[in-house]
């Protein structure tokens, strides 16, 4: 099959690794100059559970690629998506599958704009993948990927990319019901990452503090409310019992967004996850205030910081 | 007058100094070894508007004093003014008049514990004092003392006070309404101190964020729901309009919260500022989400950073 990466980071590259060791018929695309010239040169150097291997997949610039692929994979950072879209227009074609599998919600009203709805399907994915530099990533652990067709009549298409999801090892799962995947991810970073990113935590030293299930419920009260309105039913004690008990296991660890924002001065997704609640309960007459004052304090935080 | 300071900090040494230079009969009252020490070998050096000097002022631990006073004025930090109370009752006669200048809201509630209705002051001061060190103070600037009784029939005792406050260069007024001066400068140190505490921000850096001013009206707006129901009528344009000037206006500062919480991991005084917004509009049956929220990140935030 032949499948294109859009936005070749840390997971994007998992992806194009898995899918290029199955014998697919794999492109990278991406925009950061020292990783595509290192793959270049040397390939994609992966530390893949504890061995050393090297993939030669074929990396392109957005505005370089031009023959049409049968499935893309979109992987980049929330803010980047139309923008990639829009560059990647020529290997769209008509029978061309768009999988969504960016964290956050909401990237449907973008997808829109580039994608026939009979060829969108979106999801979510739980494997993680580190960078250690410019074309060398590291992975580790296992995971999961759920997907399902955006409109219906698209569940056959979605079932054949669930199946070489399955033959990369990348354990790919047709959802009848990804949505409440999707919000129950972004529900989880939701109440996660911005606050440690503010309170410049672990989530080990959140979790004990005595305001930690105070401020992760008021969090995910709003993001019940707002995933109700779309017809995804979260429940609100499972979520906050299992952000509690996930953030004190992971307790040594900074979330993505104290990476991103406290330690390497980048833009964040934020609007993609607490600013969507607070945006989306605005569009449903409502307010989100929690969700919107902590999108606020982040990007207050991002100039402060001068991200990049 | 016999005067008693009863914290005895940067502003409360300032008004013992000033009382004391005028010719009253002041001693000051705290709890701080080093500083009372050094108050007791060498008196209180003052930095006094780029002059030197020095004032041999009585100190005393609270649980020392004996003899009952004409007047105290309180200067605690807000969450020991009802431990400081408790150890100068012995102080506290059917005649003293006892003076609340402590920054925030609702300390009325501890007051009462201690102090009979009619012999109660409350007010506020917009002078600046500094802390050098121990024993150590510097006083630079103007400002002014508004006070007012806290029940009807103490005018008479209540503007013999503010004679003696202009006497000493204090600048009292007599407030017919002290209860909007407190809701306002606690609603000013309720947008800036906290927000710049959790951003690591000076006022500067906060105003030169595109979210600065949505931030201060979230938090001026429950301001003002909760003070009208006190029957305080704050105008929310006019004190965001304030809030934003006076905010541009310190740009290089830090408030004094930021200096307590980052850089001295000191406890903070939020429960009386955006906390007592939060607990009284429960009292009053609604919600303050975004005080709410403010006041568990800081609380979270002082043990994160084990704050003594």
């Amino acid at each position: 099959m032949k499948i294109a990466i859009a936005g070749s980071g840390a997971m994007g590259s998992r992806f194009g690794f898995m899918l290029h060791q199955a014998g697919n018929d794999v492109i990278l695309i991406d925009k950061w100059d020292a990783h595509i010239q290192a793959i270049r040169e040397n390939g994609l150097q992966v530390q893949y559970n504890g061995t050393e291997q090297t993939a030669h997949i074929p990396i392109y610039y957005p505005n370089e690629v031009k023959d049409q692929v049968d499935v893309i994979f979109m992987f980049t950072k929330a803010m980047f998506l139309g923008e990639m879209l829009e560059d990647i227009q020529p290997i769209i074609g008509e029978q061309t599958q768009v999988v969504c599998l960016l964290n956050g919600i909401g990237h449907e009203t973008v997808m829109k704009e580039y994608v026939p709805l009979e060829n969108m399907l979106i999801g979510v994915t739980i494997w993680t993948a580190g960078l250690n530099g410019p074309g060398q990533i590291e992975l580790e652990g296992t995971g999961s990927t759920e997907i399902q067709n955006f409109i219906p009549g698209g569940e056959e298409k979605a079932k054949e990319i669930v199946a070489v999801l399955k033959d990369a090892g990348l354990n790919g799962i047709y959802s009848e019901n990804v949505k409440f995947s999707i919000w129950r991810k972004a529900c989880v970073n939701g109440a996660l990452n911005a606050t440690c990113s503010l309170l410049d935590s672990t989530l080990g030293e959140m979790f004990e503090t005595e305001q930690a299930v105070s401020i992760v419920e008021r969090i995910v009260k709003e993001f019940v409310e707002v995933a109700k309105e779309q017809d995804v039913e979260l429940d609100f004690e499972e979520t906050v019992e299992y952000i509690v008990s996930a953030g004190k296991e992971l307790g040594h660890h900074y979330p993505s967004m104290h990476q991103d924002l406290i330690q390497h001065h980048r833009l964040t997704e934020i609007d993609y996850i607490n600013g969507a609640v607070a945006r989306l309960a605005n569009e449903y007459g409502f307010e989100a205030p929690t969700n919107a004052l902590i999108t606020e304090f982040v990007h207050a935080k991002e100039q402060i910081l001068k991200v990049k």
